[in-house]
């Protein structure tokens, strides 16, 4: 048995996310699929670092699985890479110790928010950011977003009824910036972990924030209260990329 | 009678092109489909500057048409932006002199063609950019695309059976550059017309030229020869777009 590690990049308009579910095209089964094809018609169960949802795209979501042989990595990823569905593509494999794994092994994940604030939107980037056709101030957004940045309980971040007990997680970079093409404004976000719906309820308060619709201080104030309430509404989630997961030695 | 001048964006992957024809979805349907609504359901004919292919897109592309009222043009540019189907986006409407015409008053077009040298491709780009997975010499193309630039016969770099007599055009402006992200080359033609498929064709030559399959001499000797089995390969429709029309004051 040889446990493989894989990059993978999807575009997630046409999943319904990256976990595999009944009656519904995800990432995971589309891969296994693949998987399967190339390993005598076994199945192959594969392990995802992170759960992406419906819409949301991924450059660099990592996957664990194991197959009985010794592949050459290349050929292997190339194999995939060609029979996967257009909208997957697999970037990287690699062989790894058989105690690796995607999730479990510590990481920390950047993950990318792309909004298009013009007015017309861009209809070439429809599925690829998320429209906010409002004036944004980004001095305010780069502003607030310092006050992400650090070890918080992230509970008024997250969708209310999650079922996660321990919502302290640590932010260790989280930026704002405007596109060549102004229109466009990008998040950045690293960190150990993020819970369900976070990133997009971050951005969702930056950018109201942005829109001078909340006080600079809100960020403070959803981190203190905890109160879901008091964030912005969730961001939608065409603009949302995992671009990046780096593992610890 | 007002006529109206409109600078019109969109993603031309679900459109057969531009020009409306039976039994396909067209941009120029879509259009005058809206503005009949917006015309108490009188019909409006709209006239394009060009006409893109199946796939290609538009950033730029300016129609003209006649309404029998002088209307607010923001409201009348809200209005069609709204209205239209979300892969057309309306930039900007205004009231022109009724001599007018997008199509036949004197101008130049500006073409990108985006290609996706990377390998993998991007997988959120396969619908705006071409994939070429194979290795380009940006300074090959960058010296081969200046002879393109001036006037020239490009009988050569046309769909042969093409019924347009005079194959004379000037290209003013034409440059190669690396993206950002540098598995992305961006292609860029400015002039005062192009013949059918003559920009995909150009690229497909560049595209040989960078990958050494041609020499850097191939565009001249295209141009001399006028004879298309000289030039590369027709470039698929998904990397160009239609950037920018000028016209003569």
């Amino acid at each position: 048995m040889t446990r493989y590690k894989a990059i993978v990049s999807y575009d997630g308009s046409a999943f319904s996310g990256f976990q595999r579910q009944p009656h519904a095209r995800s990432v995971q089964e589309e891969i296994e699929k693949t998987l399967k094809r190339l390993n005598s018609d076994q199945e192959v169960t594969i392990y995802g670092a992170g759960r992406t949802d419906a819409g949301v795209h991924a450059y660099g979501q990592v996957i664990h699985f194991d197959l009985p042989q010794l592949r050459d990595v290349e050929k292997l990823r190339f194999g995939l890479d060609t029979q996967c569905p257009e909208d997957i593509d697999i970037v990287k494999v690699e062989v790894v110790d058989e105690q690796f794994h995607a999730r479990y092994n510590k990481h920390s994940k950047t993950y990318e928010f792309l909004v298009d604030s013009g007015r017309p939107k861009n209809p070439m980037m429809r599925h690829y950011a998320t429209a906010y056709p409002y004036p944004l101030d980004l001095a305010l957004m780069q502003e607030a977003i310092q006050d992400l940045i650090g070890t918080h309980d992230f509970t008024g971040f997250t969708a209310s009824g999650t079922s996660v007990e321990n919502k302290v997680r640590t932010i260790t970079e989280a930026s704002v910036r405007q596109g060549d093409s102004p229109q466009f404004f990008i998040f950045t976000f690293k960190g150990n972990g993020f819970l369900y719906k976070q990133v997009r309820n971050m951005v969702g308060t930056l950018l109201k924030i942005g829109n001078a619709r909340m006080p600079v201080s809100q960020i403070k104030t959803v981190l203190t209260s905890k109160n879901r309430d008091l964030a912005g509404p969730t961001a939608a989630p065409e603009g949302l990329y995992l671009k990046e997961i780096s593992y610890e030695e």
